[in-house]
């Protein structure tokens, strides 16, 4: 925790949630790399239960609305200990994709949406997804897409083909983002997010996609799906028609800022291993590891890269917090490509400090070193991050 | 191939097993991808069969042993082609580790454990596997070493912790290396070289271990081994009593242009498929990703590096087939960083080009992404090999 | 500047002295790039009396003293803005060694000296050296040292070679560091402080040292100084006897905090100079460097950079002001090496995108990318950081 | 020298060059880091009258024309020894741009151009000059000029403004690139090649371009030209009208095996000094920097760099004498951006090492960072060289 974006609520919080994860989550680790998800469910199902009644319930909603109402510069830091083990998030019930659903729904969702869907996903009983990306099509263009909702009476038919559609395997119900208005001037006015339960005639799952050697299964999987005339009411639209994409624009910041104090969880965790590890391993009697000046760059160069990524993140989600997203759009590019790249180097270190043992699923890091390495990928690969922001600095040269 | 390097018999051959490659192996990869190892036996079965009537069967062994006699830098380039898929080289009889264990056992078997365990493994009919790495001990100091045979009248018994034993599941024999001669002055003399019959009363496969998300099995797996008192005949040692070391230095040179050429062939699959890719992905209409000049920066330095590569291993397999082993030293530690480095950064710009199917197993990136990771700590982590060298360097300025 | 980090102070001051710095000083560059130093002095004079008279003289040192007393949060912003071009600090009397050297004699020179040797550097009336590296002695361990300061009843006798001894030309006195206590235990107490007047017989300013192809003069040089028993009054030392090193440590948290803002104003000079240029240059007709994709990514990787080494800058100088010197430890190493690396490659980026242009003298880059290189090397190298950095991680992982 | 390049004129002689380059030239080097280039020619030129009578004068020029003879492939290691220190190439007559003047005029000027000009040259009386970028265009698109030659009658009246013009300052000519056909459908077709003698009115050398720090003088320089109306006969052109841009092409391929070579002359002699100073440097008492597994790196990777760079370029100038240079065009790209690169980051590399000595003018090395930073923009910058690479790349992939 960094005193700059310290308040009392996080100071009293952080401890008792950095020992939780310390000493009741990540000793499941070892069963979750080496079991199937669904066999890890009752522990992970009696942890939430512990979460619940200590008050820690998806931090980033409403107090109203059964979250602690953080700030998201508050929430921020408490992500980055969750992030610390592939099981945190989850257990807070802060876990993508649903607390973007969650967040979307609270503010663009009509009552009877809420009720019927938003209510058990915040309670936990239920599991959502997002479903948008298309394999045809380059994710760094959004708006390239060929999945629409035809008005039929009150109804939409929506066929299309998706992918990455993280979570489906058991979700009970999708957003999907669908073509509406063909004809809008804007292609950002085109598509609408519209709520599909996942039990509809038409939504085949057609397998959970095989990434990085592992197809996964329930919360821990990615699915391609088609969906094929699939009919559910205009009602079940989320805000107004056309407008999917200023959504999804909103869910984004808050999300970036998850995503990368996440991110830097994980590195904090990889570099604290790779310190342990160096000092354990010894080269020859009474010689460790620790002692190699290229693993004491590798230290010294992953605790200056995470530190400026907390920096850069905090400073954003605090700009955020006190000027709105608009406000920070450079800042969340920034972020984005920064503290992907960030990770990206530390878990190379951090494996290569373990030799052999880096590469077995006998520790955590090659877990992360095979899923992580898509966080320079998806929401944007950092090379669309770079253009953007670099051509949203340029303006400010231009006449 | 590169006229410099190129003979006679291998403009003759290069053609064709490039073509056998090409249209026989490479479409096999999508069931290699999904199936277990096993359910693919069969059909590679009928491939070395293929293979065999051609008269490609085991190109870097000798013509009177069934092999090719091909010299190192002719072997390495075909190399290269057979390691643009990961089924290559099992098909040609020439995979690690068994090539290496059959070049080792021709020169310093005896005659009897050529024809009880060389013969079946060159005829295609068997496998083996080498047993060096100890968990307990740091690889880059190979001397370091707990397990060891102790004498017992006309037998050694056994006994040990070794892991990544590759292959060992379904392997008829490993190579084992025990400490025979703790006494010896030299730390490099204590050591030998054993044929261990992996049914021998004491062999324990305690695991396939899991290596980036997987276990494996048969010739596609690396083992946990607990040798439990295993007792052999003394007459299963390989060469002179105390020669262990001395014997894997002796694989070294040509085991590590091996692999150096292998993962040059994977470089420049991955290239190529990165090329293909750029071209056929539209971000817009009329604007495919090979326009980005991101990507053609990639492309172009991709093709530098690899160049580069190719030229280095193959002036050091020329040295070696000219000069030896110990006159190719620098060499040898040099392409051994520096091509496992390019092949880390060539792998790491085609999965990104392919965006989220570079992560999916749809192609061969993500498993290589994976399981060649580990080829910047195999055989001598990096860094171990750049102060190898560089202390060698220095010493020639030193009076 | 960052709203996390304002003062009212601070954003009363800020938008002047930019406006100072913009209008007044970038445009004396050219002839600060073409002409001997001293040619420029009249100018320079007059825009120091101009500071002086809007009260900017000496930001960090305190009211009483004719300074400005800001914080080092304050003053480190302001330095940001001053860096944007070689003559700033100079300009506002807070130039290196100099405001060092007052910072120094303040808390430790007696009045006496205070009195004949910092008022007037405080007024500005004279200049200053500080006298440390020997070129025989690696500059990343200090303490070894053969200059030494030998009693002879109410004198030092100095004896002693050393380098680097920055704007040694014209300076009245230097501050030296020599062995007084050679017997002491501890190698860092050994060194004291002593002032000696360049005019002191044995004061032998070899030369100044061509450095990147300049000599220069007066201020901006570095001299190599032979001390030929050059012999000062006792009284002239500077706290107390061996406790050198322990004041050298001192001003070296601040001075630090000096030198990485002034490389974040150069940096952001040279990104604003790149992102002009790239719009101004036209590749062919209406198509100008800006829209290639690599000058993009330049420009996004040097933002994230800049603004990620300006937070940790700020951060470690706020944790100064509260906490003090040695709590900041850690990140006081840290800025050292991160901000270095981060100046280094974006003068290298902002060079290349300028093509010819960017190694001609004609703009300020190549000056910048000629003297700035000494950034990974002076007060430290990058290497001997990242261990310091590293090992003191590490011990926390240590029983 | 490398066996695979070796031939029995090479093997004879690069021994004798060495030991000259070694013992002769080397030492010359600090009075050339000292004094004006002036004061040294007189030392050079009894050098020079040396390398005539060794028989060693412009080697890659045909015997019949005073030269050596040598294939590209000979004169380029040859080009290796010579880059070990500046003054090589300018001692054996194959300095750029006179070398590539000379072997352009003796393929395409008439025989009374070549008696005039030529016939001086090669005997090393006079020197020449080529003038082709200009200030106001991006060198990347060099089709892109507005020089131009109007054909008054039986001359050209030529108007345009120049830089970076190479050695203007005191040669007798200079070879112009200006337009003469403004309405050739090809921009490609547009300009020729005229010889402008510097006394010709009109000529007017406006200055010497000051470049990292130095503006230098006669041969050790590069010019700003006005051309006035200059007016020359049209028999002073070189080859057809319009085909400037043909004959630039030719001279490029062993131009750019020339700079390539030199570069790697200047790394290896880096490499040299770095090592060499590893080991003198004293870190502590019998603790040479030598140890420090940082430095080990260096030397590593510059080891593999440099022996990649030598094998790309030698194979591509191979390549060139046996099937031509378009046949190598790829190749000739490649090496442009992979060796300047290697060269930036070897010589980084050895400053960094050489500590506070390596930014001095006491080492020849601050010298070539600072000019050899060009490397990676002169003949077109990095970034213009790899996406000309792999557009030709992608184009095998195209159908």
């Amino acid at each position: 925790m960094i005193s700059l974006f310290a308040t009392d609520r996080l100071t009293h919080l952080y401890p008792s949630i950095q020992v939780f994860i310390t000493e009741q989550v990540i000793p499941l680790e070892r069963e979750f790399l080496s079991l199937p998800f669904g066999e890890l469910l009752p522990k992970l199902d009696a942890l939430r239960e512990q979460v619940k009644q200590k008050g820690w319930w998806a931090p980033p909603l409403p107090e109203s609305e059964g979250g602690m109402g953080l700030s998201l510069t508050e929430f921020a830091q408490l992500s980055e200990l969750m992030g610390r083990t592939p099981l945190g998030h989850y257990l807070f019930n802060c876990q993508a994709p649903d607390i973007g659903n969650m967040e979307l729904m609270l503010s663009h969702a009509s009552e009877a949406l809420q009720e019927q869907f938003l209510e058990p996903l915040i309670q936990g009983e239920t599991r959502s997804c997002f479903s948008m990306t298309e394999p045809e099509f380059a994710g760094s263009n959004p708006t390239r897409m060929a999945t629409t909702a035809i008005r039929d009476g009150d109804d939409y038919v929506i066929s299309g083909h998706k992918w990455f559609t993280t979570a489906a395997d058991g979700a009970q119900f999708a957003v999907v983002m669908a073509i509406t208005n063909p004809d809008a001037t804007s292609p950002y006015e085109r598509a609408s997010m519209i709520v599909v339960p996942t039990d509809t005639p038409g939504f085949d799952r057609v397998r959970n996609i095989s990434v990085m050697g592992e197809s996964g299964e329930g919360y821990h999987s990615h699915a391609e799906i088609k969906y094929e005339k699939c009919r559910v009411p205009v009602s079940y639209r989320i805000g107004p028609e056309g407008k999917g994409f200023m959504l999804a624009q909103e869910r984004l910041g808050p999300g970036r800022i998850h995503h990368c104090m996440r991110w830097i969880g994980i590195a904090e965790r990889a570099l604290e291993m790779m310190c342990q590890y160096a000092i354990r391993r010894e080269l020859k009697d009474g010689r460790p590891l620790a002692n190699m000046q290229t693993i004491q760059n590798w230290i010294a160069e992953s605790r200056a890269e995470i530190d400026a990524s907390r920096l850069l993140v905090l400073h954003t989600a605090r700009k955020i917090d006190e000027e709105g997203q608009k406000a920070a759009r450079q800042q969340i590019s920034t972020i984005k490509f920064y503290v992907a790249g960030m990770l990206d180097r530390v878990l190379d270190r951090a494996v290569q400090s373990h030799g052999a043992l880096g590469i077995t699923d006998d520790t955590v890091l090659a877990y992360w070193y095979r899923h992580e390495r898509a966080a320079r990928i998806y929401d944007g690969p950092d090379e669309v991050h770079k253009s953007v922001l670099a051509r949203d600095i340029l303006k400010s040269y231009q006449e």
